[in-house]
């Protein structure tokens, strides 16, 4: 892992047990911090529930910042994170924030006011980092910073100088391929063929994702070069 | 209608046709523009067809701009607003732009970067508008508006001053009372509450809307002074 | 109307007071019942508001049997009719029942035992409806009666019969059909595209739903003799 | 395993890897089926990527029938299983249906309409298995059958009699401690504790679920002695 600054290991899936095992692993191999989804099959029912998954899993890895991965989108759980932040209160020392990925700024902001710095409130829409920079975030996790990180640090740049009309035009620019991304379903597919063409090979999606056909990749590096992607990356 | 600025009046609902004849109505008597959410029961299923319903509207006021209303969490239509403005094109001489309530920033984004400027694209998420400013919005149309007027000026005159630290505190303090909103339901029965509590007393709301009793206002009075909200409006 | 046997006025729609004003219309001409949606875009919240809404309703035409049109994939509005009828009670002595468009057949048999032949739960789902008959359903309103009412009647008269093997082998030729006007979209422009071709022509969908093209509606008739829907009618 | 008649290994998760494992295990101590649930976090976005899915998985227990497990509410894939069937045709020997735990009576029928006996389409909603009966179907599989199997075999019964009355009357004594279930959320934490009060203690629900305290169990327990539970078990 010496190449990496900060690696930050994702425990989570379908059961506790499992989750807790790769925290104990994640520690003893170094890890910088755990981050977990919530189940995603039976799922917490309420901010209690999580909190009590949550607190058994930090208990696994005791000396590791934990992380919790809000996608609701994905996982199905929609619990409101203000509600998590004050049930957890004091009760989970390792807790360090969370992966905030979806769009309910209001929550995001109230998350950002309910903590008051204590916690890493990490933004995960990539597409509109711009308005959680706005809102006071700090930091950015997300699948397309794989080959966009580039064009997403001039967004963050521009708008530290508070060039905010850099800002916004770079955002647009990250918005552009995003929407060539959305058009090929944007899921881990297509981002795995964005790594290919972007030179970053990492091997094809597993199943039940299907790696693209020659001519979805072609077609998709058109589009790219149409928004004029790979001058950007 | 002296004493107003510039009102636009919605003629949306179930039908075109008593749709236009408010459109016509707005026109006779010197409204400044016509709004329309889309056909709330059996609705539009694709942009053409939204097109096609917009153009027939805007031709029974055909001196009128015309703004479509986006809020689809209220009107089950959640096309994709960028794909209206391309389906669109030059085919509204009348179509001035749209109120946009929804979280999706993405498309917003690149609805602003579609219209250049040729359009307006009026934000309606009250609880977000700084997320909306930075990514270039300007106007701003929204129910909270008649008692939180000054509060989300102070926003929009911070961020314009490129005053971020401000803008974002201001905005976290709208954020407050919207959860305060929010925990009494957000919709329309709590708003003409809190309106009246501000001294705006507009009366009670229809059914199946139900005025507020004792109880509830005084609760929610309370929890809105704990945000000091009425020394903030 | 004297064609008819049995006419129930349709007088929902977004707001009670128009609401109540086709109900007083029907009364006037002789309809021999009304019913209602819920308001769709201010919806009920609850159940109470629901029944406050419907007494209303049913004192502007207190001599007609009032129904509720339960048909949540449209309205938005997916309360639980156990618990309408529940709290209904005797409040409203003009309610009659509801046509119950939904798949959920818990809900429905709950209605069917609570209501123990005091009120009419008619069905709505057409391609189901050997469902509602297992589940003691006697009434059934739906939109493809238009063409489908021999089709059904002989689901209806077999499963009267006891024939539960020809109640199924008629019932799934219905659902063919209905295969069939689900692959065009299912909706209204759909099914009055099959009432022309069945030889019913009550004229084109209005906006925001289209006309069917030529090409289209070649290809329905087509799709339609596949299944051998013309034999069948 | 020598109790039990049928044992049937579910093996599906989040990745196809350990479901092979899992189904080669299953093989190996020989159980007579494995069944499968999409993987639930990245989901088969249609039906060919399901299909390659089981048609993996398939080959890694070669000797045993496979069976599908639908159940959109839960796992969040919610593709047509008339079109899966379809898309399978005869790439799969093992294959040999589904758990269909779903309110789509028109997909259902669909399906044995489809496969004509080839296949085992086990219904999964116990709360109205009489429906399923109706529509041809001949195997249930449900959590709640490990109380309430006494109960649902006598709606079975009549229905194979043909003594329809009585399959309504004992259905609906089945939706009536379903509602009960429903009132403490329905869910895997409600059903063990029914399976306690039953006399069938299999331990307390894992995390994020959350064992019953003793004043919700005892609650409970009122509310299904006042259906009559007890006595139809």
């Amino acid at each position: 892992m010496d190449k990496l600054d900060n690696v930050i290991v994702h425990v989570g899936g379908n059961n506790l047990r499992e989750a807790k095992e790769l925290a104990q692993h994640a520690e003893q191999i170094g890890a910088n911090a755990i981050s977990s989804l919530p189940t995603v099959f039976l799922r917490p029912k309420n901010v209690q529930a999580l909190v009590e998954y949550l607190r058994e899993l930090s208990e696994a890895a005791p000396t590791l910042p934990l992380y919790y991965y809000h996608i609701p989108s994905m996982s199905g759980v929609n619990l409101c994170m203000e509600e998590l932040l004050d049930a957890i209160g004091d009760s989970i020392p390792t807790f360090r924030g969370m992966k905030y990925t979806a769009a309910d700024l209001h929550d995001f902001g109230r998350c950002i006011t309910h903590s008051n710095g204590k916690y890493d409130m990490l933004y995960g829409n990539d597409e509109s980092i711009l308005a959680a920079l706005s809102f006071g975030g700090k930091g950015f996790v997300g699948s397309t910073y794989n080959y966009s990180g580039k064009m997403c640090n001039r967004v963050i740049d521009a708008f530290n100088k508070r060039d905010l009309e850099t800002a916004r035009s770079e955002m647009f620019k990250v918005q552009a391929f995003v929407s060539v991304l959305k058009k090929y379903g944007g899921s881990v597919d297509a981002n795995k063929c964005i790594m290919v063409l972007s030179g970053l090979d990492v091997g094809p999606p597993r199943l039940p994702l299907i790696e693209f056909t020659k001519e979805n990749r072609e077609n998709l590096q058109k589009d790219l070069e149409a928004v004029g992607f790979f001058g950007l990356i």
